[in-house]
C-alpha cells in the first residue's frame, strides 16, 4: 500500500484521457450488471478492468445466484416461496448483524431480478438437484445452498431451494463453469446496450472536485498513469479485499493465509480508495467459509470438534459448517464415518475432488478416540449417544435428517478436518440501498457508488451460497442506475 | 451522526478562541497519560473533556493495569515473570490477529511503565490475591487477570500475575475504586506538570491545514462551538464506541445491545473524526466480554451450552468465559452446580453483587436435563465423564485445576446464563507504536495522535483484564510525546 492511494484534486489534473458519463472500475458480475443499467438509462459507460478480460471472481464460481421469494425457476421446479418466508429466512442465517432493510429490499426486488437476468440471456434448466453436494451435479438449475432444509433453519421458515444456477453448455467435458454462463451474457448485452471496456487499467485514485464531488479514476494501465473522467458517477466493483494481507490481519484476522474462491486481483484497493475519502465500512470481520470434504461424506458421518463433540448438523449448507469449525471450533474438526459410511459416499455420483479417506482407521471407537488424540472417553459418549439415536431414526442433539442416520458401526474412520477451511471476505463500504457509498458523516459521497464484494452487501455474519453473485449484480444494477442519473 | 464530522480546512477558522502546544481530546487514562507526558517534555497541553470532569471509564472501572515481565510488584509478591514469557502469553491470548511488534514492545517496557506510574504517586500494595473472582476482596494490588494460570494459558507461558490494582483507601466503605485510585495521582502529576483542563467541551471535528497537517479542533462548548489550535499536535483519547448503536451494529454486531464496563460518552466520535480524514482502522469487531455470573461459582460447577456439552475449563478468566459464550456458544450458557458446591459458593468472601440462585434444581441430572430443556442425554454423559474424572482428581476434558474438582452430586441446580454477557469494544483506529494515527495509505496522517480505546492496542480478538488501562495509558504517554514532538 503506498501514499499515492490518497485522492487526487481535480485542479491537478492537466488531461483527461478517457471519459464517459459513467465510469465503473472492475468487470465482474457487478460491473457487468452495472454497466447494463447504466448503459439502458442512456449514460456513456465505460468499465475499466485491470486483468486483460471481463469475469472477475464470477466466471471462475460455480455461478450460484441466491434468488427467490417464487421465481419461475421455483415454480418450474414445483417449490412455493414468498418474499416473507425468504427474509425470514436471511434475517437469520445471514447475522448476527443481518442488514433487515437490506434485507427486506433484495427479497422484494428477487422475482424482477431473476427476470432480468434471463431478459439479459443468462440461461437456467428448469430441474433441480436434491443430493448431498457444493454444487448440482448435472446442469441441474436449482439447489438448496443454505441450510434452508436442515436445522435450525427448517423450523424458522418454509424450506426452498433459491441456488440458481445458469445452465452449462457442455458441464462434463469442462468447457464452462456456470459463472461463465453467468457473466459472458451480461458482457454481451453491457456491449450490446454501448458499454465500452478497457483492460489491462488498474484503478488507483479517485479524482475529486473542490466541492467533494468524486469526478474521475487515476489509473495505471502497463507504466503510464492515465486520467478518467466521469461525468456523472465512479462506480467501484473490484471485489473484496481477501489477497491483501494486511487488510485481512487488521479486519478479518481468522481467515489470514487461506483464502479461497477468489481471485488474487481481490486486493481491496477500491475500499482503500474511497476509505481515504471518508468513505464508511461494514461487516469487514466476516467471511464466507468452506470446509475442504465432500458433502457425500459430511451427511454419512458426524462431524466432531477437539473436545469429541458434535456442533452441526452434518447435512446443512456445507458453507455452514465451513463457518462454525473457523470461528466456533478453532478450526478443528474430525469427520467419524464408518466403513459402509464411506464406501457408500465414494460410490456416489460427486465428483472425486473433495473426497477424502480417513485419516485413521480402527476396530472400536475407543482406539479411534486415542489414535486421534482425544480425551478419553469423550468420542465414545459422543458416538453412543448418536448411536442411540439414530437406531431410532432420530436425533435428539442436531436433528440430522433421517435420511442420514445409521449408527456408526466397525470398522470406523476419522477424517481429519483441521486447518481445512478457506474463504473469502464479506466486508466493503457501507452504501445506502441505491449503492451510494457512505461517507461516516452519514451523507452518501457525491458520484461515488459501490457494489459487489468491494461493498457489504447482505450476508453480514452469516452466508449462502450465490448470496455474492446475486447481491453483486443486484446492488450493480442499482448502483448503474443511480450513476447515471449522475 | 450528522456531516458536521467533515474536518474543518484551517483557512476557514476565522478565530482560535484556545491554543496550545498539544490539544488532547478526552481526560480519561490514556488522557492524562498523555497530558503528563507531553508536559513533561516541555509542552503547553490543553486536554478538552466532554463532561465535567477528569476520570472516564477509568475512574469507574476495577483499576487493574496489566503489567508484567518482572515489575517490583510482581517480585514483592514472589512471582518470578519476563518479558518474553508475557510475550508468549499475550500473543496467544490475546489473538487471533494479535499484533506481535505491538505485544513486543508492550512487554518490553512494562516494567520502566509500573514505575513509571508509581512514580506518578499511584499507590499499590505488595500482597497477591489468589482466590476466584472478577477483582480481589481487599486492597491487595496484585491478581491473575487473564487466565494465565489456568488452561491451555498454563501450558503455553509460565503462569504470572500481572493483574496491577491501585490500592484503594477505604474499599469496604465504598469511597473510592480502584480506577479513582489511578486516574487522581496521573490527572495530579499532570496539572502540577502544567498541563491546563478545560471541561463540558465536547471535540467534533478536526482542523487540516492545506498541507494535510492536523492543526487543531472544533469543539462545542455548551451552544457554542469553539476552535481550538494544536500547534504540535491533536491527540484522541475519548474512548470507545460501545455506545454508538450504529457503529457497534456495522462492526461488532454480537456485542449489540449489551455495553458493559463502560461509559455513554463512548460514542466513538474520534474514530469517525479521524476516518473522515481516511484514518484506517484495526480489529473493529473485538470486544470485551463479561459473563454475569460470579467466579466463586462457576469454579466450583461445570459449564455447558445448549447442546449440554463443556467448552471452557471453569476456573479460567471469566471474561475468557464470557467471550467463548457469546462469540462460540451461541451467548448459551448453563452452570450446573450442586447443593453443597452453591452454599460453599455463597460462604466464600466474594460480595454478592455477580451471586445468582439456580433457575432449576433438580434431584438427578436426568431431571435437571428435562427441565432445562436439553436433548435427552447431553447433559447426563457431560455430567458422568466429568464425574468419572473428578472422582480421580482428573479434568482430561478442560483441564480445570484438581482443587475445585469434586463429582458433581444431589440435588443439583443449574444457573441459567443465557444472554448474561456484556462488554466494550476493543477495535479503533490503526496507529504506529508512537501512536501516529495510520491513514489508509500506510502513512501517519501528520499531527494526528491516538491512544487508549480509540485506538486498537494489544488486545485483538481476546482479552485480560488491565489491558485497557495498561495499553491506554502506555500509549498515552507514547502520543503525549510525539505530540510534544510535532
Amino acid at each position: 500500500m503506498t501514499a499515492d492511494i490518497v485522492p487526487v484534486a481535480e485542479s491537478d489534473i492537466t488531461q483527461w484521457d478517457h471519459e464517459a458519463d459513467v465510469v465503473i472500475a472492475g468487470y465482474g458480475v457487478a460491473g457487468a450488471a452495472a454497466a447494463v443499467e447504466a448503459a439502458r438509462s442512456g449514460a456513456d459507460v465505460l468499465v475499466v478492468e485491470r486483468t486483460g478480460s471481463w469475469g472477475g471472481a464470477a466466471s471462475m464460481a460455480g455461478g450460484f445466484i441466491y434468488l427467490g421469494g417464487g421465481t419461475s425457476l421455483q415454480t418450474a421446479c414445483g417449490f412455493t416461496d414468498s418474499v416473507d418466508n425468504m427474509a425470514a429466512f436471511l434475517n437469520v442465517a445471514m447475522g448476527p448483524g443481518a442488514d433487515a432493510k437490506r434485507i427486506d429490499d433484495y427479497c422484494a426486488g428477487s422475482v424482477a431480478h431473476f427476470d432480468w437476468l434471463v431478459g439479459c440471456g443468462v440461461p437456467f434448466k428448469a430441474e433441480f438437484f436434491g443430493e448431498p453436494g457444493w454444487e448440482p451435479m448435472g446442469d441441474q438449475g436449482l439447489m438448496y445452498s443454505g441450510g434452508e432444509n436442515s436445522f435450525p433453519f427448517n423450523t424458522i421458515a418454509t424450506p426452498a431451494p433459491r441456488g440458481h444456477v445458469p445452465r452449462m453448455s457442455n458441464k462434463k467435458q469442462g468447457e464452462s463453469s456456470a459463472g461463465f454462463m453467468l457473466m459472458k451474457p451480461l458482457v454481451d448485452t453491457a456491449t450490446a446496450s454501448g458499454a465500452r471496456a478497457l483492460y489491462d487499467v488498474r484503478a488507483q485514485r479517485l479524482v475529486v472536485a473542490s466541492d467533494g464531488r468524486v469526478v474521475g479514476l487515476v489509473a495505471r494501465r502497463y507504466a503510464d498513469d492515465i486520467a478518467i473522467r466521469a461525468r456523472r458517477g465512479v462506480v467501484l466493483t473490484t471485489g473484496s479485499f481477501a489477497y491483501n494481507e494486511a487488510m485481512v490481519a487488521q479486519y478479518a484476522p481468522r481467515i489470514a493465509g487461506r483464502p479461497a474462491a477468489s481471485i488474487e486481483q481481490h486486493d481491496g484497493r477500491a475500499i482503500r480508495m474511497a476509505q481515504a475519502l471518508g468513505a464508511d465500512l461494514a461487516h469487514m470481520d466476516a467471511t464466507e467459509v468452506a470446509i475442504f470434504a465432500d458433502p457425500q461424506q459430511l451427511v454419512r458421518g458426524i462431524l466432531v470438534n477437539g473436545r469429541g463433540q458434535r456442533y452441526v448438523a452434518e447435512d446443512t449448507y456445507p458453507g455452514r459448517i465451513g463457518q462454525l469449525t473457523l470461528y466456533h471450533q478453532d478450526n478443528t474438526a474430525y469427520l467419524i464415518i464408518d466403513g459402509d459410511a464411506q464406501d457408500e459416499a465414494m460410490a456416489s455420483m460427486s465428483p472425486q475432488l473433495m473426497m477424502r479417506p480417513p485419516t485413521w482407521v480402527a476396530d472400536t471407537v475407543e482406539d479411534l478416540e486415542s489414535e486421534i488424540g482425544l480425551a478419553p472417553g469423550a468420542l465414545q459418549a459422543t458416538v453412543a449417544a448418536y448411536n442411540d439415536g439414530a437406531a431410532r431414526g432420530e436425533d435428539p442433539l442436531l436433528h440430522k435428517k433421517a435420511r442420514w442416520l445409521r449408527p456408526i458401526g466397525s470398522p470406523v474412520g476419522a477424517i481429519d478436518l483441521r486447518e481445512s477451511t478457506g474463504g473469502f471476505t464479506l466486508g466493503g463500504l457501507a452504501t445506502t440501498l441505491d449503492a451510494e457509498v457512505l461517507h461516516v458523516s452519514g451523507d452518501p459521497i457525491p458520484g461515488l457508488f459501490a457494489a459487489g464484494r468491494s461493498a457489504a452487501g447482505v450476508a453480514a455474519w452469516g452466508y449462502a451460497s450465490g448470496i455474492s453473485l446475486g447481491d453483486g449484480s443486484f446492488y450493480g444494477r442499482r448502483a448503474g442506475r443511480s450513476a447515471a442519473r449522475g
